[in-house]
Formats: structure tokens, sequence, C-alpha cells
């Protein structure tokens, strides 16, 4: 948070107006230079009314994720109950990796407000500005062989899927493996990384990205045809505390499921919330294009698809475009 | 290699005895400073004859690895022709996992004298002691889903476990998914660590520890029962760079029929030079232990049991015990 003498000002004298002739006498500094001050304090999600004669009004703060109020948010047994809150860092994945090394334990949960080298899927980076978004890493220690692991990669996207439509009302639906999209625009990115030694997994860290109060203007131009944000689709913003406490409630209480009874509840929950299923679709693989209709899950979580000629293919891994739409 | 002053000295004099007294008057040490050095150089593989009255003679230095001597050795397309060669780390795995962050190609090859945190299955250390062993870590990127990374496991051994008959003539054989053993001692340990993104396999790193050239006093006392070396096995030294070289090309022959191929082949080698199929086996595994005869593979590398009650149950990930075998 900004600690400018302005702000001071402005907060010692709530609900009033201040004159920027008065500002810039008290402050000693030029006209310029405050409405220079009042721009950054805008950037950095501060909202004013400025009314000429009048002078500046402070209306809102940016929401800052508090410590204290992110613990109380999370209505879990394990996950997230050990938190690290980042102000600013590259990448919440290398955090929770580092942690992991150092022998971290299960549900361990890193939030930054801002990634400046946030991680997508397949190198890509991941736009992730500050205050704006929901940016975490979870760690994650199943004692299960590394075979199952692209299974937790569907879990995460309906534990996501489930606590987002539940917050904000949003229709998300998932592309296959993860991706989250509303009316073909992507929302929310996720990202299991798995560490395997020889059959077994060692770790998995599950980043989620979600664009939470992200305005039209905080999308990048490259990004506005493909990505979309909660406060963009539904008119208002969303309580990320709630939202992140909500997630995690719902990865725990997945996790658990599956750890139970396996993937088969995960994988009809999946498909109930799939926007692939049904669709006429690409996938590029390693080994070239398939196109054909998604047909759903087979009972590993790979994605059926009937190809043109009738023929069903099981895709294990690669990138699915839905025809006609965008991400 | 260590450049002490009495080295020299005895490298000034080749195939002499040179005496104690001298050693003690010409470098201004005392007799018991020369006994102490002496040893030293003994620790670190330099051999020397000792006979009373005539003094001390250099018999053979300590084998070493060179970087354009291992070069030569390489016989392959890439495998190992990016190489680090490094006098002492941490662990090869750590070293290799820098190097694939940081974009290294595949085949990328590092090899260390020592290692002072060798990396064994689940948390274990490899012991792994200067001058005397393979110890080293291979980069692949693997155009695969993630579920088929425990099928480069058991791919390892086969390739590491063909090298070393080749190369020395012991009869090593495989214990799942990727011990190698002789007479039921260890004597090469592999571990495949696998990063994961989603469904992908981002790179796996294949790491190799194999006890060459240790004696039986270069095995700590808790390792003496359950492992062994190619030089107590076969009573002589074994050519390192010979055999660094045949097990990186054995490795780049069977990833390219893998790739090319798919498992069916790798598994047949692999149960040809297995020595867990058709023994009777207790495996731990994280659901508990399960115990029966191994009956070989399943199609996906998968370790199939034959029950006491006759039910036929696929390991996917655990640790074997032969009964009646230590490791």
């Amino acid at each position: 948070m900004s600690h400018s003498r302005l702000l001071d000002l402005l907060l010692s004298q709530p609900g009033q107006y201040v004159s920027g002739e008065e500002i810039s006498r008290k402050l000693s500094i030029s006209r310029t230079a405050v409405w220079k001050q009042i721009n950054k304090l805008r950037e950095e999600g501060y909202e004013f009314d400025a009314v000429s004669r009048k002078g500046y009004r402070l209306i809102s703060k940016p929401e800052r994720l508090e410590y204290s109020g992110l613990l109380q948010a999370m209505n879990t047994k394990s996950f997230g109950r050990k938190l690290k809150l980042l102000e600013v860092t590259t990448s919440t994945q290398e955090e929770v990796r580092l942690l992991a090394e150092l022998g971290a334990a299960e549900g361990t949960l890193v939030i930054a407000e801002e990634q400046t080298i946030g991680r997508g899927r397949q190198g890509r980076r991941w736009h992730s500005p500050a205050g704006k978004g929901v940016w975490m890493s979870l760690l994650l220690r199943p004692p299960l062989p590394l075979t199952r692991a692209p299974q937790l990669t569907l879990l995460s996207a309906v534990a996501v899927c489930r606590a987002i439509r539940a917050v904000t009302g949003v229709e998300v639906g998932i592309k296959w493996p993860n991706d989250l999209l509303v009316h073909g625009r992507k929302i929310c990115g996720i990202l299991l990384e798995s560490i395997g030694e020889d059959e077994m997994i060692r770790y998995c860290i599950a980043g989620v990205g979600i664009d939470a109060n992200l305005e039209p203007s905080d999308l990048p131009p490259e990004l506005r045809t493909i990505a979309t944000s909660l406060q963009i689709e539904s008119g208002r913003k969303v309580d990320r505390v709630v939202l992140i406490g909500a997630v995690i409630a719902e990865l725990e209480k997945f996790y658990e499921l599956y750890l139970e009874e396996g993937f088969a509840p995960i994988g009809h929950l999946w498909e109930a919330l799939s926007v692939t299923t049904g669709q006429d679709i690409t996938v590029k693989t390693a080994q070239g294009e398939v196109r054909g209709r998604a047909m759903g899950l087979d009972e590993n979580g790979g994605l059926l698809v009937m190809q043109e000629d009738h023929r069903l293919t099981t895709i294990f891994s690669g990138e699915v475009q839905i025809d006609g739409c965008n991400p």
C-alpha cells in the first residue's frame, strides 16, 4: 500500500473534498506534482472523485489481501492453513517448489498480489497484474503413482470451476483439460506441475490464476479478444478473500473424495461442467493435429474424440481448440 | 587431483623408492607428517608400495575422468555431447535440473567425480565417493504424456543393465522397477525424475549411479551386506570412460526405439533381464503390503503379482523385496 503524504492528507479528512491548492500548499509541491501523484494512486487501485473548484475526495482504497483475513476464510482441515502471502513474486509456482524441496507440508499455499513471470501452459506467460486477480499455488503430496497425476489436473479444474460459480454466479465451464472459460473466453488458468520419482509422485503444485477484478484496460491488447474477468462478466467486483477460501475448500474436498473413491466421481463432475464435450474440436498434439467431436472422458481422464471417419481416439495430451472459439 | 609437494617429489623419481627420511628432510616435515600425507593420498586413490628401509614408491595415480576423453567415448548422435564434468557437486540431478530450467537441450549430461548429497529413491542418500563410481544425470525431453514417464524408468534400467553387461561381463539383473543387482546385492541405482505440466512431460532427468571401482572398504558398514561393486564382482577395475560411453549409447538407442515403436520391445528386454519375474516378493505400497509371485510386466510397465489367493494384481508403485534377498 502506498504511504504517500498526499494519501495521509485525504485520509485525515474522510468524505471531504480537499482542493488541489490546499494539497499543493500543505505538501509544498506543485499542482502538476499533485496531479501526477493522484494518477499514480489511481493505478494502484485508489479511486478518487475529482470536482473542479472543490478538489479531490478519496472514494475507495484498493482491496488488499490480508494474512489474518485469509486464514479466517480457510474453512478447511489443512489446505491453506500454512500460508505465505507475498506482495510480489516471480511466480507462486516457484515459491511453492522451493518450500516443497525444503519439506513443506501438503496444503501449503502461496498467494501473491502480483506475479512478474506468472507461468501458463507450455512456457507461456500468465498476465498477473497487482491486486486484480487470484494468483496462488498449492502443494499436494498424494501417495499415488505418477500415472495418476493428470487426473489431479482435471480435479483442480472441477474444484476451481465450482468455487467460482458458487461465489460469483458466473457460468464458468471447463475446456479440456483445465482451462476455465466464460462465453468462449478464458477467465482462469490452472497449471498442475508434478514432480515424479521413477513411478511415484513426489509432489504436485496446483497453480491457479483467476482473472477476478481485471477491467478491460488491465488486459494487454493481445489478450482482449481471448480473455475476460469475473468483474467484466458479472459487472461487479468479487471479494477475492471469499473466492480464495471457496477455491481452497473445494480443492480439499475433492482431493479427499478422490483419494477415497478414485477418479470416477471427479470424472462425472468434470463432464457436467465441461464446455468441450459435444463440440467439434481440433487438438494439437506432439504427433500432429486431431479433428473430430469431443465425446467426453475415458475412465483415466483422457479426452475421447470421434474423428471424422468415426474412429474413436483417446487424447492424453495436447492443446484443444473448440471450433469457432478463440482461446 | 592433489598437488602436494610430496607427490611432486615421488613423481620426479618415477619407479624409484624414496625413503621417508629423504622426504622428511626435503620437505622439512616430520616423519609422522609424511605418513599422514601418504595415507591422505591413498584415500584419494593413489597407490604406493611401502618397503621398510627403502621407502615409498608411487605405483599408480587415481583414474581421472577427462572432458575430452569422455566426449571421444560418446558414440552417439546427441546424448552426452553437451557435457558438464564436475569434480564435486551436491547431486548431478540438481545440476541437470538447473540446466533444464535454463533451456538446456535433450541429451545434456552432467557427470561428477563425487556427490556430497547423492540422491536415491524415496529421499534416501546415494553413497557417491570420489573417483570410484559413475555418478551422472541425463536430460530427456520426450514429447509424451506424463502417464508414460514410468516406462522411461524401465527403459533406463534396460539400457544401463545391457551396457554394464557388455563392458564388464558381470551378470547384472534388474529388480522392478530399476535397481540393478548382482547376486542379490545392489550395484547400480537409477532415479528417473519427471517434471510434468498438467498431462504432459516437461522434461525428465535420468540419474545413474554405478558402483564401479568401489572396494569393500569404500562401502560404509551399513551397505556392506546389501551393496557391491563391479570391481568387487569382477575382480578388476572397470574403465569408467568406456562404461559411461556404453551407458549413454544404450540410453540413446533404446530411447529412439521407444519413441518409434512404443513400450513393447522395451518391456520384452526388461523381462529378459529381470531378476524379479518368477520370484516370491513382498511389495511395500502406499496402500499396504502385497505378497505373491512376480509374473512380469503388464503392457504399461506395471508389475503383475499373483497373490496367494491366485488373484492377479498390477503394482504401479512401491518397493519390491525379493524374499530371501537383502536390498
